[in-house]
């Protein structure tokens, strides 16, 4: 059973035409929700999925799917299904997403070419707006085929000009009829670019998750007082930039400092806002936000609380005030056993390595394995970026991790 | 000698009205320069001093010079001349500038009324742009009146919406011919508002300012990179915030740490801004200002110093380059020696306790005593509150400040 590598390539450099955007090094692209870069995506999308010999069909929120059922399986039966999703962040790379997609129908075609005959039907699936970039917070077409978010909740999302998802879907002809069921498949599984570099930092083309990290945001604000830069001594002031740096590098340090907090653990303040933000006035408010990732919900917490008394030690050191919202959590994700074995299975049957690790992001897998067995297998990003047109991965691994993919699809949808 | 405390109460409260904003506590206006805000404060001004028989001049960037040359006096003899600004921030105060404007007018006309019979002309000036809150970097008039920027610059400042300030000024009425020569004047007074809380804490009315400090500004860049903010470890990390947050604690530290570094220094990063600034990515880069000032220009040099001693230690320590852009400087100036004996002078004779303090703002005096002998006299700020609805000095020292003043250009102008 051999991935036809150059297909895949083509397909994925035809998808990488669509909304390109020059780049000094690498390949970008733009592909934002309901714009004429992601009809195009979807079109070609479909044309292809149809070639394959899938039936396609378009859901209320733009989510595709191809379905491959062949005279062997049973129609009733439920799918396997794989993908991930066609829209970028803004000048993002060529892989996140497409790979996934493409790969799937990779797979597929792989199996057709085997004459592989599965017991069950095999789904190709593009979810719509998983990067968030124009609507929402990301991961919706995965989270309306989950039932976290209703149809008409999803569609109702606005743009920053105020235009609704439902009307952007239907400018582009990609709003169509009910909603993906991802419940009613009987395993998901979802290559996406690793976007760091453990694979790469191994050797190893295929990494099989073993858990999606939980995260928790957490908004901060330090309140002091806006005051002259010159005429107040340093005495007098109530600096809150100052004081946010220290909270700052107490959060760093929270994740090495704490003996139960794993190197798995990371923490981020990535967005922080002075006012007035002014070179001749000392900052009288910050607003910052804290970002905590782990495989173990308890690491999290205990770092949460790091973050939490460095507030405390601060309104106690200098005269300022805080405020500490924990906005939202997301639990830790631990991916299907029984298809991160048929992962590694497929990997050894193949002779292609297999390593598995954790992800730090979500991907729409997170959402999938809420109710249904999932598995996420990542691809080696070269030096670890994305959302970059320098993301980068190489054909050979694009075909490798492909593979496993085929090979796991094979047996699961076997019986 | 008597100052009118209710006609000085009166002028200011009238003044107030123009560009008056709601405020929930205090009395806020907005005044940018070449509204109409501006224009019926410049209009009440010439009013008032035409009421009080002065001959009124305006020169082509607006500033506006209220004479009076009485028979005692030489028409010929170097004036002396006090005033401010009437222009403020967004919703300032009531008193930064205007009580220096009105100061002035008060202080002729308590000599008008103790018939005090001049031997130079006296005249009372309101300088154009004062806080560059519309037009340039601020100190605009007084910097045409001393030399430091031709007509011609100035007129061609343009704000945010390309508008030149000469047809601002124009536009209101007021670009008027010629250019006030500050070099011409035997003395330059201005009364401000402290805009901290010395005089207050030690209970005295009016403060005869030593020296303004001298200011150096930096601009700061650290770049780290931006990178995922779930799926790349701690120890893989160059967070450009992390990096940044060193240094502003570094900077805060600089002017406590160093032994050749009095309490007069001060040191601030006032404007911070992050890149991409987003929740879920690591900082890539920061850049930001420092503004360091004291009254001894080598404790300047030595927190300069220190500052990018701390950025060496980064760029050791953290994977970040950095960039210093040792942006502009301005030298400490002392005020004139003869102008400070006088004030203490008038102070002791109307018997008004006088303070030595050194000023952390410039204001039109720091130019105009490149030029002239110049003094700056300060009024208490309640709470040392300016720039701000809440900037209050009780009207008894309002009228103290102004009697001191009085005195002063009395014996200065005698001769």
């Amino acid at each position: 059973m051999d991935v036809n590598q150059q297909r895949l390539r083509s397909d994925l450099e035809a998808n990488a035409e669509f909304g390109a955007v020059p780049a000094e090094t690498g390949r970008g692209r733009t592909v934002l929700t309901g714009t004429e870069a992601d009809r195009r995506a979807r079109e070609f999308l479909c044309e292809r999925l149809r070639d394959a010999g899938l039936t396609v069909r378009v859901d209320e929120v733009g989510n595709v799917v191809g379905r491959w059922c062949p005279a062997s399986a049973d129609p009733d039966a439920a799918p396997v299904a794989s993908g991930s999703h066609l829209d970028s962040v803004p000048e993002g790379g060529i892989f996140d997403g497409p790979l996934g997609v493409y790969a799937a129908l990779e797979a597929v075609r792989t199996l057709q070419d085997a004459d592989v005959e599965p017991a069950r039907p095999v789904e190709v699936v593009s979810f719509t707006e998983e990067e968030g970039q124009r609507f929402g917070g990301g991961l919706v077409g995965s989270g309306v085929a989950v039932g976290d978010m209703s149809v008409a909740e999803a569609l109702a999302i606005e743009d920053d000009d105020g235009i609704p998802l439902g009307d952007a879907l239907a400018d582009i002809g990609y709003r169509g009829e009910g909603a993906v069921d991802a419940s009613e498949w009987d395993a998901w599984l979802e290559i996406h670019v690793e976007q760091s570099e453990r694979l790469v930092d191994a050797g190893v083309p295929a990494g099989v998750v073993s858990s999606i990290v939980g995260l928790s945001r957490c908004a901060v604000g330090i309140e002091g007082e806006a005051n002259h830069a010159g005429s107040t001594s340093m005495a007098d002031r109530a600096d809150a930039l100052a004081a946010a740096s220290e909270f700052v590098l107490d959060v760093e340090r929270a994740t090495d400092e704490r003996p139960d907090v794993p190197d798995t653990a990371v923490a981020t303040v990535g967005k922080l806002s002075v006012s007035p933000n002014a070179p001749n006035v000392i900052p009288g408010s910050v607003d910052l936000t804290v970002d905590v990732r782990d495989v173990a919900y308890g690491s999290i917490e205990s770092v949460i609380e790091a973050a939490r008394e460095s507030l405390v030690r601060l309104e106690a050191e200098r005269p300022v005030t805080t405020t500490f919202d924990h906005a939202w959590d997301r639990r830790p994700v631990d991916m299907s056993a029984r298809l991160r074995d048929a992962l590694h299975a497929a990997g050894d049957a193949a002779v292609i390595e297999t390593l598995e690790l954790h992800s730090g992001a979500g991907h729409d897998t997170m959402h999938v394995a809420g109710v249904t067995d999932a598995a996420l297998l990542f691809a080696p990003s070269v030096d670890g970026v994305s959302h970059n047109p320098r993301e980068w991965t190489d054909w050979a691994d694009c075909a490798a991790v492909t593979r496993v993919l085929a090979g796991t699809i094979a047996d699961v949808a076997a019986e």
